[in-house]
């Protein structure tokens, strides 16, 4: 049975740190800001603005969620974006994706200032996380990165194997393992024999979307397995992309859905929060 | 015995289709032009950039080299990139690189308008390749996608495994794969095993830059071998990075050095050129 990765403990752990340091930066005057931009009624969308509104309740972070209508024009989003761009007490903008179909996101991502992106999206900072430069990095993979950290994951010369190939995880998470020297492959749902590529893996992170979709065969005895996904059962469960009773007989390291990813998502994007605040003072 | 993939005739044959584009242009009052910004003396530099400006010439792209001292300072360098940047007879602008010590690179680049970086060193450009946005793509990887292409190599759910994780080559090069649907491993320096991880290419890219590093052994039968590598042997006579003589032998198409890659780069770089003078417009 392998050691589970506790993403809930980890979060909150590195949430506490992150209320000690927002504390110590009210001395200097510097109050990290947050706005979410929510537009329309996405009941999901509502909830994930909800939590990160209290994530940053907790930690001190002084945050505002901007909702705004469904009909809201591209040319109005832009304008509201370009206020908080102007606006200092706001050190990080997100607009919570999806957006309605007659805005085009692409072109909102970026009209969002880079060094105000904490959710890492923007190409100009997708690019430069590309080349190796400081940048901010999409949250998702950032809290990968912590989680190996936090549990001694050695990656160095490993075979890394990232299933998924989303711009805001499968692709960073490929190039922050390659970063710390693993051997990075891509699979995806074009891939062929798709259960040997991942049963190469020594650190296997899924992130395809499909409940319950890797199986022991997929696994290889102690591999480090992550799972991104976030899918509903027939009964409106949550489950991730991993057989999680099976694979964590394989696994050294397993994290578990929900519990796993999910809260280091939400932290990493308080911990970039409170680095641009830095930065931009 | 693989068939060649050769790369100065289809670099010849992609010249000569360009020289009718940019007469077809000349008609409209295009004319499309390149800068190139040589810094210092660096004999290799001065070779590549003469090559470049041959082939802007022969095409008919208007090329202008602008040769400074290897005591420019950055700020002049800046301002010497600003004035091109708005120089309307130039669409593209390329720094030779590597710049001299005291000249960050980094700031360099980033001050060359992203339309203009024909080169795709920009990290704007590179991150709008990752998310598979419309962009200026580095031309070395760029010009191996137009053999792939041009001698029907099937990409979709191969095993692609490049060798090598630069900047300008091997990253690009995996995202141009994977955005065919390619499974996409880039293995490096750190890498254990390396001959078992190439040897499950059916596509093997090579570009570690260690004169035939590549033997027999890394390759399966079969395989499409590409190298990029540009070394010199004991006696100064240019050499890829793989073994031709003994890997022709199990490849199903291979590129030779010289007369592969390199051609293909230029072209690729000539291409843009054109293409960013038709976007200017």
């Amino acid at each position: 049975m392998g050691e589970l990765i506790n993403g809930r403990e980890l979060a909150d752990k590195m949430q506490s740190e992150l209320k000690v340091e927002v504390n110590e930066l009210a001395k200097s005057g510097i109050k990290p800001g947050l706005v979410v931009i929510l537009v329309g009624d996405n009941p999901a969308s509502k909830t994930y603005v909800k939590n990160k509104n209290i994530a940053a309740g907790k930690i001190g972070i002084h945050s505002k969620i901007e909702h705004v209508a469904e009909t809201i024009n591209e040319a109005e989003l832009l304008t509201l974006i370009g206020k908080y761009n102007k606006d200092d007490q706001f050190h990080g903008i997100l607009v919570q994706l999806p957006l309605p179909k007659h805005i085009d996101e692409e072109k909102i991502l970026l009209a969002i200032d880079p060094e105000k992106d904490v959710d890492g999206f923007h190409p100009m900072n997708l690019g430069r996380l590309f080349i190796n430069e400081p940048t901010m990095i999409p949250c998702t993979p950032y809290g990968i990165m912590k989680m190996f950290e936090a549990y001694d994951v050695d990656l160095e010369g490993k075979n890394a194997v990232v299933i998924g190939r989303s711009n805001i995880v499968g692709k960073p998470m490929s190039q922050l393992l390659l970063m710390e020297n693993a051997t990075v492959t891509i699979a995806h749902s074009k891939t062929k024999n798709l259960e040997a590529v991942a049963k190469e893996a020594d650190i296997l992170v899924v992130a395809i979307g499909r409940g319950h979709f890797v199986t022991k065969e997929f696994v290889k005895p102690g591999a480090v397995v992550i799972d991104v996904g976030m899918n509903h059962d027939e009964n409106g469960k949550l489950i991730g992309d991993v057989k999680f009773d099976e694979v964590s007989e394989l696994a050294s390291y397993i994290t578990p859905v929900p519990k796993g990813v999910g809260p280091m998502t939400i932290t990493m994007l308080m911990y970039q929060t409170v680095q641009a605040a830095k930065k931009q003072k």
